[in-house]
């Protein structure tokens, strides 16, 4: 086990397979570690053998070189894994469990976590509130799209899944519930969706039809997907949303054909500051595109929840107000309405052991839903070529051949 | 009581006393007047003689000439009076009542109503969900800084005071449940202020110091409020605030100065689009100011209550894109730290009972709080000119003698 | 349009068809009508053609001489209809509009109703907060069993359907947004039900299957439903749910063989008072039996949703306790697991759009869940007997034949 | 440090100063130790050496034999200390820090946990849910009243204060936060307690004054407190209460008189199963008293916070339905006015980091409110008289000298 072979980041649009150490029960100097992190002893991790990790449109942000990613940084912080070693302080994680990992890498032990905000745990990444496994100024945790990675605070953060055959049976649905099940739901419970909301979700890429999915979960009456990408609009089509593509037009029309009425109750931003601009301007970035949009479309005491991704420095941003993260929003729109805002990071603990209920009872099917696609780990520069490209698909990497054909 | 002296304004700068007409069960055709509300019946209505009416903040807004407000439309939107007459379909309130009147104006009947958003009714205004008296754009419903004024859905609207004696001892207190005290506590409560919470107010005018009166009837522990007004903070100082002078240089600094860390739970904008810079940048207007100092100022996983108004088009704008009420904002930043925004008219009947409760047990002093002055109407021209000018005073009208010196 | 035909309780067991006033806006003297109310103009109501008109297990009780119904008290309280009168007073709702009626009535002015609590309204009923039509002890307002009936309070209390032709067609879903959907999903919620949930209702008449249904619409993962009437469990069955028969012994074992484990998260009692022993106590009423089984079965930090009625006389009851509403409860073991218990009558207001949106498109089938059946007026007292007895149906009346076969 | 002096229960009526061994980080064999406890590792836990312990009215069911606890069971779960030393998992709380210790024991890894639901942690009492220090069939966790303690998972547990000469200087109100200030706390929000409310709190022992003093934090307009022992209710009127003699007669006569209306919005049990009658029955036991008596006096609509401990099973109960834990409870009367009711354990993780901030900004003064007084560990069996006496006191255990005169 002296060896670990893992996805890196190498420079803008290129991904390869490396070979990377084995973990510890420490946290190494490396691509992208915190100085502070250094050294810093993981005694309450576990080592987990990669069950499955998933390709993440926000991987993609660093890939295209729109962050400060270094080179060699391992990706991937979406990781369903088996249990292979525990660390001395672990307690109720077993060797042999298959488990849940939530992107967000919390403490479980300081103020927010003990609040369940744990998109914001204050003792895991030395520069701000929030971390993640694999990602640019996160604190430097280790990557998981890779044969082996190690999880801190394993009691705290992981989902054991109540049987390992049942499990592995449903892998391609539970392997989503490291980010984007949860981080879609959460969209769609920040924009209010309940029982017979109409709701409208800007985004078909994997976290917007997760988001669909989790408000037809919660009851919704209508859900209406929007893109301009027409593969991705059949996905959303084949689970039962309605569709709107951007590049037509307004979609206040759109949504008034659908509905009778030109509004709806939910708003969902699954597209983040990557973008385009509607109808004509469709083919040119617009960072304030779907939000101002979204204040355009939802009706007065309705609410936006926002789970793509807004950045604070953006090196490849349209004009220098996006490069600091600056939008120009039309806010007087949304004051007029009444309107609220939910925006940051999904806390994945709040959400993905009811979700997981939902999978193993047969509520839900969001493999099916988003495309799942298992593919083998040294595939994965072609899947990040593909998704980047705009397959309607997410890609489930497989490097330890759980994934049965 | 064939006539009725009202303010109105005139024109930028100008408000005058004139005499309109003494309301009857119909909107009337008049200044600013909805063409689709000419001619309403109001059989729901009342008339009330005014026992007190103030001046507000947003008034200003017409009065400095940065709305489309018409000449001669009489302002009001504060109101509290005695019940002189009942409409046919008035079932509950009665003549001789002591009644405070919820700004916003609302009909009990469509499903904003039913689900408590009262603020933005769907009735009221033919042009958008939303009502208020004396206002712009709201539908044209008559003024009540005036000797009578007319209030429609009266069994709904109207908030009766239990003791007609009590009352009249506690005005000062209850003239400011019609609007301020309830949307400075919207403020607040939509930030999450709770037991135990650190608050930061951007802005010491009536507003302001009502939402940090709200703060600390909900238990605050640490309320700051800011402005570069002296006279407003020493307001603000005398019922247990801290404050910061944002004319000073960056409120981050001085919050750290009071609590030891640079940053606060909830942060409440009472200032809106009218922001000025801070620091050296304090003598110009720079409307996207307070909301990203806010996004600064708040720690990650709070919240921010903004009951300062933002337009959706403002004709005295800093450059176009303010002029059509688009704002440059970090959003960047509020996203890393999971912030959440509610927007809006605060939508009073959800809070004016709970509030008037608390007035009449003495457990809030809010008249003190705001420093309120009652002044005759005549007098009110005076009134908006010195609120205007900053005065750390709020202006209660008193047209019918009803507030004893 | 001088008759009224109409159903009435008789005496202890029997119903009978009689003719009646139709309807005037006031509500006049008659059987079981509070003095207080005797004589009230009701300019804000309209009449209704009745469309359909459900029987309820509620008014089982009244025919089962349980209660202190009055002779000739016309039944009925889920009621839909087409206006055909309107008041003088009401402005939103217009003649020929298909409606729902929600079985609490409320006056949409008092404190509680601007609170959203509309079953316990607090000028309706003289003789306490809550009201109903056609109900014993519930204020004298003439029930809806009939071709005709008076609606108080028209523009808040109804529930308008978009359109008439959609309406018709779905009819035998929409009426149940009168009483039993709301009912049953008020109890779902307030026992916390929501995605990923396990529940367990106690009963399957229509109260406890419509709880069923709303327990699925809010995402419940397994729900069991429990009686000893197995034609009533096959009806649960139908549509996706476990189920328990409570005579062959403690639900406990019966839930650990369906989950696993012998606690589910929710616990919903549609039983109410007239609940009978479990196992070999079957046989006999024992009024206290669903709520001790629901605190032992449902797990710690759980929620009990209490929509069966409890009474606070019973003159049917075993004992001078049961007969005083008193019931001997194992509070300890609720305190013990830190359980809540919410009880009362459904706010149908709060429910009822949302769940016409959920029926409008398509994503619930509550009719088919409880097998409604649509009958004639004149066949009413079959199908109080065949309801009675134990029938697995849900009896519509249809009285004007709206319904087609 | 080999020695551990502590408050031993020897029998009924009899608490002893008994020598105990000095913790270490395993749970070691002894009265009340549960079997499966017996040998626990506790790396992740502390020692304390103890600043305050306090004694509890709960203790006191055990000291007047109302429970099973065993011989030389060490009291104590209300314990504020001093880290001396740390286990080998304690990564975040130091050496030197002074900490308040949540009565309930929870691991902050399980699911309850997860949801803050501390109070039914599911890993610490292999019984049941739920576990505290020094307390029969709680898992047998040693307790507090001692010099030295030891509190398993420490940093998820303890509450750090953030200065330690402030703390020490407000100690004997930041022992409160132990157990009773948010106890009581929990009794009035999950009352409701809100801005405006009107409040009755049974009982005036410290957690009904620790309610009342909660109520007022929130924002109540009026609390009543009630009692049958005047120096507790002369107590309660120290802070602004109002107060109720109920053995004078029905409490509902006695709130008319204060508040215009016998009946109140919010009410808390803070009594639990060792309730008296009222009026002419105050000499006798009658532990369904107070919850009826709540049902009756609380408003429809209204809730019920039950902080007031009721059991499974009690030795002393008066009739045989009270031995098991079983009260003949009015249910009906409850229902027919839509009361919910929220029963059990308060946990204290949700309400004390909060409540600490309160008083260190001193927003309330809850060691004068309940009338703390500091003794000697010596003296605890006098404390522990004097309290079962009737004393409008709350007693503070200082073994090491901590608070100073």
């Amino acid at each position: 086990m002296s060896g670990n072979r893992a996805v890196a980041y190498k420079e803008p649009g290129v991904v390869e397979i490396i070979n990377t150490d084995y973990p510890t029960f420490e946290l190494k100097d490396g691509p992208g570690v915190n100085p502070a992190n250094i050294g810093r002893k993981v005694p309450h991790g576990v080592v987990l053998r990669t069950v499955t990790t998933n390709i993440c449109g926000s991987d993609q942000h660093m890939v295209r070189g729109r962050t400060t990613a270094p080179q060699n940084l391992v990706l991937g912080h979406e990781i369903t894994g088996e249990v292979i070693e525990v660390g001395p302080d672990v307690e109720f994680i077993k060797v042999g469990d298959i488990v849940s990992v939530p992107f967000n890498i919390s403490c479980g032990r300081c103020r927010n976590c003990k609040e369940r905000k744990t998109g914001i745990c204050l003792n895991v990444n030395p520069d701000r509130p929030g971390s993640a496994y694999g990602y640019v100024d996160m604190g430097g945790w280790v990557g998981g799209q890779a044969e082996y990675v190690l999880v801190p605070y394993a009691d705290w953060n992981l989902l054991k899944f109540p049987d390992r055959d049942q499990a592995l049976e449903k892998i391609m649905d539970l392997t989503m519930l490291s980010d984007i099940f949860p981080t879609g739901f959460h969209g769609a419970v920040t924009a209010g969706v309940g029982v017979g909301s109409t709701v409208y979700v800007a985004g078909a890429g994997p976290v917007g039809l997760a988001a669909a999915v989790g408000a037809q979960l919660l009851g919704a009456a209508v859900v209406i997907v929007a893109d301009m990408n027409e593969d991705r609009l059949a996905q959303a089509r084949s689970f039962g949303c309605e569709t709107v593509n951007v590049s037509k037009g307004d979609p206040k029309d759109q949504i008034e054909q659908i509905l009778g009425v030109p509004e709806v109750d939910c708003g969902v931003d699954a597209v983040g500051f990557e973008a385009r601009g509607h109808g004509k301007d469709a083919s040119h970035e617009a960072p304030a595109t779907v939000l101002n949009s979204l204040m355009d479309i939802t009706a007065a005491g309705g609410a936006l929840g926002i789970p793509g991704l807004y950045v604070t420095g953006d090196p490849g941003g349209i004009d220098e107000a996006a490069q600091h993260g600056s939008l120009s929003l039309s806010l007087g729109t949304g004051w007029a309405k009444s309107l609220s805002f939910t925006t940051g990071q999904c806390p994945v603990m709040k959400y993905n052991r009811q979700l997981m209920m939902a999978i193993l009872h047969d509520k839900v099917q969001i493999a099916k839903a988003v495309n799942a696609k298992a593919i083998s780990l040294e595939d994965a520069p072609r899947g990040y070529a593909e998704f980047d490209a705009g397959a309607a698909t997410k890609f489930v990497l497989n490097p330890n051949g759980y994934v049965k054909a």
